[in-house]
């Protein structure tokens, strides 16, 4: 079994890979972590409460960061064109939430999970770093205590898609994700370069809706408006972003990897990029130099993962 | 015909480009123009005299640029590890050389051979872009009148060579590199994506020398520092890095490109990186907008492009 805190910004990838992590035979999910990003921190968290309750998923919810770790950094408005006004796809959102989030922040949370159980908690990331990087300054020692950290962000072979080089969650909060990548813990990037590859169809999701009953039919729903967005990019049907990095999880096979110290980039055009220095490779002293190596996917069997995530959320 | 000025830094690949830019049947070289980079500036001038006299070429040549364009930007010491002392492989060179330099600065002579023959004039620039961007500041009407620029340098969908995203051209002088890329004029740059699947093997080079008489033995003898600078990154054999772009001047057919206008990042951890943002793919307003398409080499038919070498330096 796989231990998981699922740190996510929810959204509809987001709500599709809850899905999964929920159903999945191999995933102990002992909390999920809101973060501001595809919908405000309220909306994210409010979406999160909701999705727990209609999936009946007993993992607590804990309230994350709102804004970047660094205020300087502008932050703007959530991409209401990807995800809709409420950040799930405009479906019809009951007024009240009964659930309550957790007490604690989301990095205190996470925190006291980790120490809790050391060595054995995988935190899944599919959003804005900044709840880890919060988590790391408070308790820098839990980097050594977390099994692993595998993290939807990042575009290192191909291009990105919020600048020609950027990825939204990393651009988003640069100064955190530059934290989780140097922090000394294993740290797994699906980024563009395999989530791109990675589509459902509309026509798999309508089958999926009626294979999957009432949750399925929800996560449909809620899809459409994410489908209608990505009608620009891609032939026909949804990103799976962030499943993939919960198939990730349990079906490594599936990725090809690259290994080497991960930064990134700060400010100027670059700003957001994901930088690796492949291992084995040599250049001048530079800002790589005595970080860990940590792991880019940089290709996936995208048949593979579709047909896991299928008969996953649909089981 | 194509009438080219070869901006160099020779430099040995820089040597074997400039010996088939005098041998190609179809290009009449009008001026060899100089810059540091390879070698000092009076290194990189000493050598294109030498070669000049060498070679029986008839070109003048112009002595450039011996900093770059920001007189902040630090560029230490030539990288002798690649291309020797003398930067010609540390083949034995004569104490005097007897040819002079043109009068002119290397930029003031591009200026006067691009205005003695608008629109047919082609710059072949496989140096730091110095020269280039100083004739721009000059008389920034020339980006109209020159036919076309085809440079070396740059990394777009591969690793750099200075660091994880930097090529050593545009590392050497970013801030050249990039008025060279928006100027408005048409740039084809020809980097590492195609370069560093160009490499002529060992023994193809001893072959060549028999062929070729007592020019391709010269180079040949500069050749063999080079490739063993080069065993730790290719198996065996050099890296025609500069011979590559003036394939692409007689041959382009053999390059596959990507449009979109390039940017050259002039800080931080991505210092030097060359990112261009695809033709068709849309990004939140930013740094690429309102500049010139260019065009990226982003593969090569490398057997095509060694053939094309071969035949031009033995023939």
């Amino acid at each position: 079994m796989h231990k998981v805190i699922f740190d996510t910004d929810p959204g509809i990838d987001d709500a599709m890979a809850l899905l999964f992590l929920h159903q999945h035979p191999q995933v102990d999910l002992i909390g999920i972590t809101t973060v501001f990003g595809n919908g405000t921190i309220d909306t994210t968290t409010r979406n999160a409460l909701y999705l727990k309750e209609e999936w009946s998923i007993e993992a607590p919810v804990a309230r994350g960061a709102g804004m970047p770790l660094d205020p300087r950094r502008e932050y703007g408005e959530p991409p209401r064109i990807v995800h809709g006004d409420n950040a799930l796809g405009n479906v019809p959102l009951p007024d009240v939430v009964v659930s309550r989030p957790d007490e604690r922040p989301a990095h205190r949370f996470i925190i006291d999970a980790v120490r809790a159980d050391p060595g054995n908690v995988t935190i899944i990331a599919v959003g804005r770093m900044t709840n880890l990087a919060l988590a790391l300054r408070d308790d820098p020692e839990i980097a050594r205590l977390v099994k692993k950290v595998i993290l939807m962000g990042g575009a290192f072979t191909v291009p990105g898609n919020v600048s020609p080089v950027a990825e939204a969650n990393i651009m988003g909060d640069p100064e955190a994700a530059d934290i989780v990548f140097t922090a000394p813990w294993k740290v797994v990037a699906v980024g563009l370069d395999v989530t791109m590859k990675t589509v459902i169809t509309r026509s798999t999701m309508a089958q999926l809706a009626e294979r999957g009953g009432e949750r399925t039919k929800l996560l449909a729903a809620m899809s459409q408006h994410y489908i209608d967005f990505y009608t620009r990019f891609v032939e026909d049907g949804m990103v799976v972003h962030d499943s993939c990095a919960c198939a990730y999880l349990v079906a490594p096979e599936l990725f090809a990897t690259r290994g080497g110290a991960i930064r990134v980039v700060s400010e100027g055009i670059a700003v957001g990029q994901t930088i690796q220095k492949p291992d084995g490779r040599f250049f001048p002293p530079g800002a790589w130099d005595g970080n860990p190596g940590q792991l880019a996917c940089i290709d996936v069997d995208a048949e593979g993962v579709l047909g896991l995530i299928a008969e996953t959320i649909a089981s």
